[in-house]
Order: C-alpha cells, then structure tokens, then sequence
C-alpha cells in the first residue's frame, strides 16, 4: 500500500449536482474554504453546464467570482463542451474536467451522443484548455457497471481510458457511478489497466450505495492506486430517499486512511466541521459515518 | 479468498439487545422463521441473562418454548453464567454461547468481574453445556479496540482464546464491539491467531460504527476466515441515535458474498424481506444499504 494518498473533494459539484436543495453562492464558498481549511488541495468547485440541466450549479461563474483562492490549491470544474469551456476559461479554473461512460447507452442517456460522437468534442476541450496552460482530468463513468448494460468488458473500458490520455488529460477518474463495484473487480480492473496506465495517473472514484466503496477503495490501495475522490458527508445521493448514499463520504475516506497510516495532510475533525456545516443546507441526513459519530458524541451519548 | 463462507445471525440477540423497542415473543419467532427460510443454518436466537439486564430479552425461554425448529439449523443462545445455563439446557439450545472480553475495564464494565475472575465462571458452563451434549461457541469482544484500554496486544488476545479452546468451545468469534478495526489490523490479528488456530474454529465478529466492516471482512477473507457474523438489518445500534450502525448487515454480508462468487446458500432476496418484516418494530432507521435500495425501488424510483 502507498504511504501517501491525495484525496479529491468533488462534493461541491457532483455532491450537490443531485440534489434536490439549492445552497447559496455564499454559503458554498464558506463551505469550500472549510474544506480547503481541512487541508484538501483538490475541489471540483461545479460545473459549468447549462443551469437548465443542474439548477443546483447555476451560479457556476458566481462561485469562482467570488472565491478566495488559497496558493497550492487545485479549483477544478467540470465542463461538458466548448461552450461549458468558455465560461470555465472566463472563470480561470484551475483545471478542467471532462466526463465520457464507458458504456453506450449511459453515455447517450447522458450526453444524448455516442461515445464516439463524444470523444470528438473532449479532444478539443482538452486542446483548447492545454493550449490556454490549464491541466485536464478525465472521469470515466461506468467503469464498474452501468445501469442499462451491466458489466463493461474491460477491453472497452481500456480503449477508452486510452483515447482520453492521447487527448492530453493529465489524470484518469475511474468512476462507479452507480456503486456496483466491488473489491475483486476493483482489483482486476486496476492490475489491468496498470500494466499501459502508470498508476499514479489513475484515481478511484466510488459511489457508496451499497456499502462497498470503502472496501473498494482498500482494493484500489493493494493495486497502488493513491488518489481518491470523496464527496463531504456522502453528498450525492438520490434527492428523494432519506439516507441514501452517493459519494464516499471524504471524511470517512480519511478515517480509513489514518487508520492504515497512511498520510493525506488532511485533519480529520475540520473535515467533519465541513461536513456539520453544509449538512443543515441539504434535505435529507448524509449517510457519512464520521458525521454521524460526531453528532451523536454531541447529543451526549 | 475461500469458495464457501458461513454467514451466522444474531440480530435476534445482539442486534435486539441494544434497541429499546420491546418486540413480541411472537414478532421474533417468525422473525427467526423467515431468517432460517432465508437459508441461514445458524441464529443466534437470544440470551439467557437476567430479565433486569436486557429486558428486550426477558422472554428467552417463552422464545425457546414456542419456536418451531428446523432441521439442520443450530438455534443458539447465550449465557452469562451458570444459572443462565441452566435455563438454556431446560430451552434445549443447540448450542451455548459464552463470552468475556479481551481488555480487563471492559469485561469489569460488562460482568462486574476481571478476565482472571471470569474464566472459572465460563470453564464450568462450558464443560456442563458438554457433558449436556451441546457444543460452544465463546465471544471475545474487543478484540480490535477497547472503549477504556484501547489496542489490546496480540499476546493479550492470543491468551484468553487459547484459555476459551482449551476450555472446550467449538469455535470463536472475535469481535470488534465498538466498531474500530481496520483491515490492516484485521489481517495482523487474525495472522497471528491462526499460527495455533485453525482458521476454521475462528469467526469475525463486526460491528459498523465507522462504515469499515465490510472491508475488514474482506480482508478476513484474504486471511481464511470463513464464518461471520451479522444481524438483519444491521441491528444493534445505539438506542437513541437515529441511524447509528450496529452490527453489520447479515443482507450486506451476503451482496458482498455474491459480488465476489462465495457461495453462503443464503438468498439476499428472502434475507432482505427477513429485515424488512422485523425493521417496523424497531424504533429507529435501520441502517443496512441493502434494506435502503429495496426500499428506495419499493417508493417508485
């Protein structure tokens, strides 16, 4: 296992792009500092998609406006074509992300285009942000299963990964969007995607629905994997289910970690205030364990 | 990673002994009904404790009385001491469980005697539960983290299960009360253990509390261990935390099982409506993800 491990927040973008409360501008931007606070030098601040798709990342420009931006830290944003890209490129992102499933008919239900339709339009996403000095990421979707074709042969989802590292993304996402993956899987996916991929190009991104993503991610670690995304109390989950679970909690993410000894740089208890803060701006409990423990603690248990 | 695993349930008993709900002897017999239809061969059905102790449990014996046993399914029950014992052999339990705890605050806090001062208590039980033709299976708690001591050495742990075996039980079950292992140490301990234990005599015992359990299991699997225990729903949490993990989810345990091709002969499906019958009668969300999926599709998802 790595001795150190970079974790990524995505909370911000793909924890509130589902759900259903709108968090204002400003009480993002407190969270995000919060979260920076905590020591985390990677957050996916939004998306720079049209307001009618996600009403919850309409202030996309407002946020990077008005953002206070610490040195040596990475204010990334998601963008689903040039015209996202304009505004991520108006908003000086730091980085940029670009999204493709490895399967089909998710990438349409998504995307309304084919995979090769997509790839076209990242390749000059990825062009045009390189070319204005920005770093490029690459998320996958899918990896692990998709909800319309199930498993994705692994052939697939390495042809794939391939196009967007000649495209010039600088890191590679691996995403179960659907939180189907589980430990073997992670396992035999990774050792082969290693042998073409350097790992340290590679990051594990893990939805916790069914309770795996933390063992899944034990996994990613025994293949060298060493970066992780995680959303602030499991944010991501399914707007109209009470505790239903998204995104690996970050703050359990760093549980995990501390508890193998393994460094990240980040405080687990500021992770948990930034969690505590946003929870009252979300309608439904985070499913985060961290965030539980800490509450029940303070109710005097 | 073994082909086969035994997946034991005691919601009826652990996962019960900790709600304050009071469930009907009745409830909790067909309860057990639809565990064992599940395919389960082992429940775990109460304890043999002094009603003033865990009054969810005070009617162990009408349990036992009205009960409609299955072949080849071991009913079980545990027993604190002699006079337990003795209500146990007249319920005609298939088998006896005894338990004592690895650090000594603990097993002072839990029986009101040191570890020294216990283990006569539990050699007498179990040499008269054998001379009855019943089998025993001996509970060491805090095996990974104790609430008042912390680690507990491995030599400590190494100790009290040699002095259990030596005492006769069938088979031991460690168990992380308090929900602070992590696969690191899991494989450590259990390493260590199985230079003088046949990993076939030893049992994981999880519990939750920090979403870890299932990758501890995991890595209980790595080292050989093919029985573990867990509770229908994940039962067992703190009473009046909304939410809080107890045991993990025996329907958790058995997804994790299929998603890596070990076989359990238990149905996840039936395992799941088992959970469903008995979470109503609980106080609180129960927090097993399997029960939240199902019941997410239920609502029209």
């Amino acid at each position: 296992m790595p001795s150190n491990v970079i974790l990524k927040e995505v909370g911000p973008r793909d924890g509130l792009q589902n759900e259903s409360s709108i968090v204002s501008t400003e009480k993002k931007i407190a969270w995000i500092d919060k979260l920076v606070d905590a020591g985390l030098k990677y957050i996916e601040v939004t998306s720079f998609v049209s307001p009618k798709w996600i009403p919850a990342l309409a202030d996309a420009d407002d946020v990077f406006r008005y953002l206070k931006r610490k040195q040596g830290v990475t204010y990334a944003a998601l963008v689903p074509n040039a015209r996202g890209l304009e505004r991520a490129l108006r908003a000086d992102v730091d980085e940029v992300g670009i999204f493709i499933s490895a399967s089909d008919t998710h990438n349409r239900r998504n995307v309304n285009k084919s995979i090769e339709e997509t790839l076209p339009v990242l390749k000059e996403v990825v062009r045009t942000a390189k070319e204005q000095g920005k770093t490029a990421r690459g998320y996958l979707s899918t990896v692990f299963g998709c909800p319309y074709e199930g498993r994705v042969p692994v052939s697939q989802i390495e042809k794939i990964s391939h196009e967007l590292l000649e495209m010039g993304i600088d890191e590679l996402s691996l995403g179960d969007t659907i939180g189907v993956a589980n430990p073997k899987q992670v396992k035999q996916i990774v050792r082969q995607l290693k042998v073409t991929i350097p790992t340290g190009r590679m990051a594990l991104h893990l939805h916790n629905t069914r309770g795996l993503a933390l063992a899944n991610i034990v996994a990613g670690l025994e293949e060298n994997i060493q970066i992780f995304d995680g959303a602030a109390g499991g944010l991501g989950g399914c707007p109209y289910a009470q505790g239903a679970t998204g995104n690996v909690a970050t703050e359990d993410v760093q549980y995990l970690m501390q508890s193998l000894g393994i460094e990240t740089g980040v405080d687990l208890k500021k992770l948990v205030e930034a969690a505590q803060f946003i929870a009252p701006h979300i309608g439904t409990d985070l499913p985060s364990y961290q965030l539980r423990l800490t509450d029940e603690e303070g109710d005097g248990a």
